[in-house]
């Protein structure tokens, strides 16, 4: 009661909270994933450093309700002080993928960004919970050679700068041997064995690594791909954009793109289509090549760009090009915090207005092709003139006009350089 | 003898020059390409204008000796003065196709500017022609709704300023079937029947249009594509590139790249790869949809794009992405003799000093994709740490000081604007 | 009334109806400035077009209730049916200016546009005007050798389409003398002398040509100059800005920027600040020289940059650069209503949140500096470290880390190349 | 004796070699520049680490003979084993100077690069010296905080990733007065007294630190400024450019820029021109300023920048700036050593072919302007139409019909918009 401390001594009340605020056991939330390395977070950060563990993972989609139970399972297994599973699937689309459907971002022409994306949402997730919990430290199991730490780390510093990184997998240097005999002796008890391919999957695409992408020759075999390709008999698949977002896959309609999305895996990924290898330019300098799966991605992004292409003008396309580029960089290397991303989104979700129809693809083992749009924002219609056919909004004399005005100043050039 | 002349009276002398010049027949350099239209230009032109009639036709890869032999019977059967073919296709690699290659050029990510290359080195090979026929006019058959009337138009204002150009298509605003009317009341016979698809075929890509290219919806059905597909077995392909030129093929070396792309068309042509519809903005402000079959284009720079991911630095490939968009719409644009094509023209070369190395891709009917690549300059190398592998060439330590100095002014703005 | 109409037999309603329509005299909306060109046309088109002629000026800032009046004079003497004065300027700030501010623009980092951006706000009030009258014809007084005849021209095509062009003074490439013979043919007195410089006055700056400017040599004498240096001893400005605009002048606050524009012109210009000569490339091709006093729009981009160096991340001043030197660009060549310059517009506004302080400057004749600002926005905090200065936000450790990481990419690139 | 070596015992040898090797002392090569942190770092380098020590001091520039001959003997005298003076004013102008003429560089329109680019030369200089002298270390006196410590961290890395980088006043973070007792102690005898302002002088400018430049409001005073102005009288000065390097200036030619450079520094530094405080990113992501002093440079880049407006085409002039804005960045960023900068070296010089002539600028006090250019390339010519005046090179018709293209996708857009 409240009476009550005004009998006990200041001084006395004083020093029993800092007492209490010394003897508390320091808070961490890790980043748990199952695996063997954040297993070996949790047993290193309770021994060593006596930390109450907090263990979260961030279900970007990946995950269903039975591995997630079995990740809580194992989390406890190991001691964890609570686990919690940080549901981002609609966050992430809505902070993030929107935006690289928007922009079209594929990196280096290739690869939908789908680890990348999906760190950042992660770890703004985590920094969140951190603040949630009262952490004093943040722990992820990044080893020192990859791109994520620095997306962890990144955003940490950002979003929860008095909050103190540990990383005991990249300060220890430990090999995956070292790790295993380390949980051996305090004894867990897990499957030690190596994945022949490392796999990592989300809603916005899975990635594979192994060893053929170890270097810079060898494509994965059949049997590394997580989806294997069970359909054989070419489909078309229509995809119904409004302004800018999936809503429809053939005749269904869905308030959540995330669902649509999730639809359009289903009915194209078993064609083992969104296939490939990308070899990009790590943050940390080096290049690096990964596998990724991204059936759904692929074609959103195909479609939806090439609807963009009948209702936008040269110049819309032209500069959503040059900033989604930047977008999808910029993610990649992390920075996703930068508030030059919030306006490079409003000037991409600005665009959208009128993309807004419907895009047909033809579906095969392997393969797709885009069929045609229909729009009514499309800019191509015989109203207007048709590309190579007579036509009455202008003349040639107009084009004459045009062709001696658009070419004056090279002219000039020309003539005064005798060129 | 030039002390004749002195008997004659100057002012006869001169009122014969002046009677000559009025009365000698103006010459007329055409563009002819046996169709149709540049049909209907020399009858139109030497009938309604009276003049000489100086045939060219620019082979830019795209027609063998007998179809050329074709053509000039066809010339001089309308009655042309002279017939000339100018072999452009070395020059039209040298001068243009090389630097789409430098720089991966694929207008809207998707088509190799097969016809727009050619049409501009078409124009300049006429434009020059003019000059050595000495030209008065110069024609056309180009019609009021395309693009190539306006590269036409644009290089020989610039080239030959002085030389009058004419477009009795455009300017006469005539229907298919009147041209054929005026052209059977002149006697002529030929096959005037409408090709279902029509066809531009040359090195770098032919494309197709037809009825489903006319409007925004529909693929090209199989019989379309000028290249039918014949072979079902997967194979391999290696491409050896020096310097960013493409040098050979499997064990087969080309001291001209024109052979090596020539070669890769007769391997990868028959798997019907290397097909698509590019959607694009025409010069004239309409879009447009056109067919294209391309697979020597597309490997080429689907593999070359692949060595330089390995190559070059991040900062390399991010600039000749931007200098290789505007080098493609610009010589889209018919803008290929703006000085500033010739500065990115050093720049794209000046970058493929490390660009030599060996790319194998797989090829299957409708699809490939690349394997790998090999390289001494391969900056992927196990030496300088792999991607997600332990490493000796920095610490945990360094990305930890890494990551908190890349992202110190995103956590300042953070921290000073309290988000 | 309504019921009546039915017993008028329909043919005879009709008839009459269309009778009207054809008898009635059409109307044509000409955009005047009371100088000779537009008066020329206000003759030209009643006499020899029979045409009802609406004349309309729109004021961007630049004219004042007294010049108006004497233009409203002017217009009913030379016999206009209606005279309008479109009163744009609060519209030409939000819908432009506003955005030069926030992008900085200056073309060719020289010139901010005035002339440009006032034509393009003119040019949509006439053809708004051009709808409300039911105009069948829109006319300008542009001659063909400029930038404004393309702004005008491009902007009624794509607002007013239906309503056709008329230039007369353009069409008939009248001479100077040939206007005023048939002026003064006509009975109309005025002073037809030239003036030595001719001005174009707005709110955003006066532009300035004489025979220095016709040439690439020569700059423009005091007395050019419209406004006179007649401020000697050095004052302090500042500059209140709120989200980017300018709302405040030193201790005034002004609700609409408008009135803070207005009044640092008068604070400013007397000193002869804000004068240059801008060299540019207009739309035609040729190369143009035009003189510009604009000491408020320099002033204010100045101050605006300055504040926004402090308070914007490093990736928020590129891509608004870059974004703004297009804004600039397509403005300028009257591609205003490109659905792009919305976007852009989107973007430009987002990045102001947090662009609010003080900016102070320091003027003096024909000159100023910035001396500082002040921003509860400022990233620049010895709380974050001082540049050069000791501090704990990080360690010399971590610079350490980031150069290793930094320069990793370089350093692998000189060792596989031996360099 | 080579034969004599044979006696010897073969593992005696080696172990003689061995010891030589453990037992010589090792070499540093400290970039010295006679202030207070180097001189500290000769007298700690040699006690704490028991180091031969090479100091190097490298002229861009900045220094006389008699400062050069000062410095020399202060190195002496704090011990150094050898002192060297590496000469790289001419280098360092064909290196950087010159591509930051070509390109206009001023770093956020303002600056023009003058520490950050002879940081770079100095560094590449130092790194062969190493190379030269054999050396073990290479030391600098940067502290925590700049951009310099970046600069020279990672041009040894990639340029001598061999060789360690020590930095004795970053690692111990001492402050003024610690390294002041430390010498002191060591029996060191010099003006420990702070300048006022900090300045650091080179061929390309002039930077001047002190207590106004700390925060984000202040201007420096007159006596701050390293020229002072005696010049009153307005002067004009012509320079003369060659393929964009200055060759001239007014009657005199100069067969190497840097002397003109330094000419143009006599006559226009005494009128207090090129003066301003810079506002910018450091590479550790904080704010900072700084005060500079660039008469040359500022007049050069404007003078050549004036010249460039004349004789370029718009695409030249927009993609140089493209490309010199990221040359600038990535000089003042450190990574000076990428091979894109090559590239970007290659495409500026290409431009500069039509760049010669010359430039009349008009000099008074603390102030400046251009009045005009003459060039034989200049392509704003009479003869082709004069900006605003009648011409022939063009008719109305074909503006009309040039705007009518230029606009077509626009006025589509808004009419299937309804806009």
């Amino acid at each position: 009661m409240v009476y009550m401390a005004s009998y006990i001594p200041f001084n006395l009340l004083t020093f029993y909270l800092i007492i209490n605020k010394i003897t508390r056991m320091k808070k961490v939330v890790l980043a748990f994933s199952g695996g063997l390395d954040t297993s070996y977070c949790v047993k290193y950060l309770a021994e060593s450093m006596n930390l109450e563990i907090h263990a979260a993972i961030v279900n970007t989609g990946g995950f269903n309700e039975a591995e997630l139970k079995e990740i809580e399972k194992r989390a406890y297994a190991l001691g964890v002080n609570s686990f919690a599973v940080l549901d981002e699937t609609d966050n992430y689309y809505d902070s993030c993928i929107k935006y690289l459907v928007f922009g079209n971002v594929l990196k280096n022409n290739t690869y939908p960004l789908s680890v990348s994306a999906e760190r950042v949402s992660q770890a703004v997730a985590i920094a969140n919970y951190c603040k949630q919990v009262g952490a004093d430290y943040v722990a992820h199991g990044s080893t020192g050679a990859g791109n994520d730490q620095v997306r962890f780390d990144m955003i940490f510093n950002i979003l929860i700068p008095e909050v103190e990184i540990l990383t005991p997998i990249r300060d220890n240097k430990l090999s995956r041997q070292e790790e295993i005999d380390f949980l051996k002796n305090h004894g867990v008890e897990m499957n030690f064995d190596k994945a022949k391919y490392s796999i990592n999957k989300g809603l916005w695409g899975t990635s594979v690594g192994g060893a053929e992408t170890l270097t810079s020759y060898g494509y994965l075999p059949e049997e590394a791909w997580p989806t294997q390709v069970t359909k054989q008999n070419p489909e078309e698949v229509t995809l119904t954009f409004v302004n800018g977002e999936l809503k429809g896959i053939n005749d269904e309609i869905f308030e959540n793109p995330v669902q649509a999305i999730q639809k359009l895996t289903e009915v194209a990924a078993p064609f083992g289509i969104g296939r490939d290898i990308h070899v990009g330019d790590t943050i940390i300098g080096i290049k690096g090549r990964v596998g990724f799966e991204a059936a759904a991605p692929i074609l959103i992004i195909k479609a939806h760009h090439a609807l963009e292409k009948h209702v936008l003008t040269k110049w819309q396309l032209y500069w959503k090009d040059q900033l989604a580029v930047w977008y999808g960089n910029l993610l990649h290397e992390g920075q996703f915090l930068d508030p030059v991303m919030r306006n490079i989104e409003k000037f991409l979700a600005d665009t959208q207005g009128t993309v807004t129809g419907k895009v047909t693809v033809a579906l095969a083992p392997y393969r797709y092709h885009v069929i045609g749009i229909s729009s009514e924002h499309d800019l191509m219609s015989a109203k207007f003139g048709s590309y190579g056919e007579m036509n009455n909004a202008w003349t040639g004399e107009d084009v004459k006009g045009f062709s001696k005005i658009f070419g004056n100043q090279t002219m000039i050039h020309h003539k005064v350089n005798s060129l």
